[in-house]
């Protein structure tokens, strides 16, 4: 069976920004289910304004991987359904959060940290992103770098629990360096902060991007489901077979 | 001037159990604070019952280490003191969670895992922890593995991130092993996770048990503050002097 | 095409040794052999006696991960074959140390420490190994604990690097405890330390520790190959394209 | 008694080259140990063409923290000493590699990768170092960022392994990024890595940047000396009291 991923979008630029709509005219979440499809993976997607966000007990139920898109109202994703995803990522879905999804209210409460403070700055500027594991999954069929002409920058310092893993650190014309990509455990599930993707440029259409995400999902995907043994066990377990 | 520690205690064993009183006659904090207080550490201390637990904003502004023991009723620790006192972990302050705090909110705002979820047994058994990153501060002047002669048992899958720094490793008679001695570093505070401390065992009465909780307010004592730029920064990075 | 494993062993105690001839009548590296073969994966093996220990440089361009167990004649692997397969590690094969290859050429060289030193006795303990990263490939399909009826006890302090990801850690019957599971990345090359498998017990024919060494070549071996630019590179990276 | 430094230079590019010397007119050792003992440091100069390059049983049983700058013939340096320094690292000296000592033997050898492997580019470029460890003791008194006017370049990939602790990563004007502080732990010894000082500008007299050598000699310097059992215990750690 193919892996399962719902694509949330917050779906809010692209409604009100000409400029957006004219790059991803299905949304940012259709572009991001796009490629997936063609990758082979099922797809869903899931939007704020939809009924608790798209994210029901059904949808998250049926969910190997999550990828988290929002920028504008953090505040307005109903705690309720950040926990159940976060119950989710503890049994095994994987997440994966995209550029302005750092300040999400979902990473927040997996990180710890204030995930929200960074530097930012739009003007253009070139990124350039470095591998630094080049054993990764994640940088299969890749070049040891990606050049990005237009994006947002971000810099640090980012503030998140040191990363179990660091794939990608940036450099910005500007002169600002960010940790792009970063990958943590928590609980059961894995976990990957990808930087790239402002919506007033055509990352999502770039082919290695999209093969990074792809590379990402099938990372994050729950190989297995480990039962953990927990709470009161009075039998010393030496003493078991 | 001497490194400001408050400690924390549910204080409510101490209170309705004979056997906790015979060890801990001025509670489990005041066994902490006193031996705290003749290493010449500033030392306070609060209790639940208190007003706001004993943990005011004035409490918290001057306390550089907070060390936290509780057990029963984590749920009735106000979401609002938990609040402050995560904000003042992310602003430097160091904090030492001990035994059964691993359930407390606290800890789990700052893991984002279910960090209650563990096995245990009370069974009296030996419990040998073992060192196993001896260049480290925090086990400075001991021993390589420390014996505790009947203490509560606990056992993995305990649900952690990965430690940044993994200091003991325990074992126990009844065929359990255990991370008991752990760091991470959230936001610019220093946390350091210990697990030896049962309510019905003499373990702060200990002298290794003491030094290792002494070089941990050491360790996790702020010793700077750096002023970390956040948002909007319009200006390159490279345009600055 | 499937992954091609090479099993290198010492091949020593059972030339000798009875009871070793009589639990590997082919030899560890028959019995490690003929259960991968039966996962499907292309299987060589290679002992110290052979011309280059086997080790050749046509077999090593050919291994996609190289397992390795070995005790009592560390030394007299030849240099020039350990700078061999440490190139191949650099380059990307996967690399399995078992047991007392702990004390390896190979595997010193590739952690920098004294990996010879941790404390050991043969009792015939119990061992029971608890998985501390229960999301990893390597715990694919287990339990979350494996008991091994009986094995020589290895103890802390063990004298390796901090493991990027501790799978898993075991527990003694007389007393110790033991990092028994750990991954490191080196170059592009992916390591794996599995302590079980003494000589005197069964233990490579327990379908547990069948299943976690099958897992472990499938995590280790390269799944790409990554070209790295290095030396003098004099034109800017922002000027490229 | 005041910490023990040892700074070591291969003091080459002084003897021959006008520019340098002009900079360091008592070698990069001479500036580095100025500004040690100034910060009370008990400081110790050796240099390549020395006896033993400076570096006896002697020197070594008596240092705390050894500083290394070295470039031009790190293959010159004796394999004798490099495996005295390596096993004085073992047993608690600290070690901080500057600039191009990332090639040296040394820390190849502590690393166990080719960390001679990285890219490089003289053009006069700005540096710009951003702490990414904000609480960590190296970093005490600095701000959030240093600016170099002028440096070599260095980029990614480096072939370390995984830092243990991330401090610095630095941004270069040409579009290079580099992970420019970095620490690990071998035996008892802490190290640190630090990319700034190249021979050719005034980099060892900016007063930040001696901060931070000042800093991490401080870290590194051993705190305590714990004994470490290893070898055969026959006794169950069990039966011990």
């Amino acid at each position: 069976m193919s892996i399962r991923v719902t694509v949330f979008n917050e779906y809010l630029h692209e409604t009100f920004d000409e400029k957006v709509r004219g790059i991803y005219p299905d949304g940012i979440h259709g572009t991001i289910a796009a490629f997936l499809k063609e990758a082979d993976f099922s797809v869903t997607t899931a939007t704020q304004n939809m009924e608790e966000h798209g994210l029901t007990e059904e949808v998250l139920a049926s969910t190997d991987v999550l990828i988290w898109w929002a920028h504008l109202i953090h505040d307005k994703v109903s705690d309720e359904v950040v926990e159940r995803v976060y119950e989710r990522v503890m049994e095994g879905m994987g997440l994966i959060v995209l550029h302005s999804g750092h300040a999400s209210k979902i990473f927040r409460k997996l990180m710890g940290t204030h995930t929200e403070r960074l530097r930012w700055r739009e003007s253009d500027d070139k990124e350039i992103l470095y591998v630094v594991n080049p054993s990764h999954d994640i940088v299969n069929g890749l070049a040891d770098h990606i050049v990005i002409p237009h994006e947002e920058t971000y810099g640090e310092y980012f503030d998140i629990p040191e990363p179990e893993e660091q794939i990608f650190i940036s450099w910005y014309e500007g002169g600002e360096v960010f940790r792009s990509g970063c990958t943590w455990r928590r609980g059961k599930g894995k976990i990957f902060y990808f930087k790239p993707g402002h919506e007033s440029y055509p990352i999502y259409h770039m082919k290695e991007i999209q093969k990074i995400i792809c590379n990402a999902v099938l990372w994050a995907a729950p190989k297995h489901n480990m039962t953990l043994t927990e709470g009161h066990t009075p039998i010393p377990m030496a003493e078991k077979k």
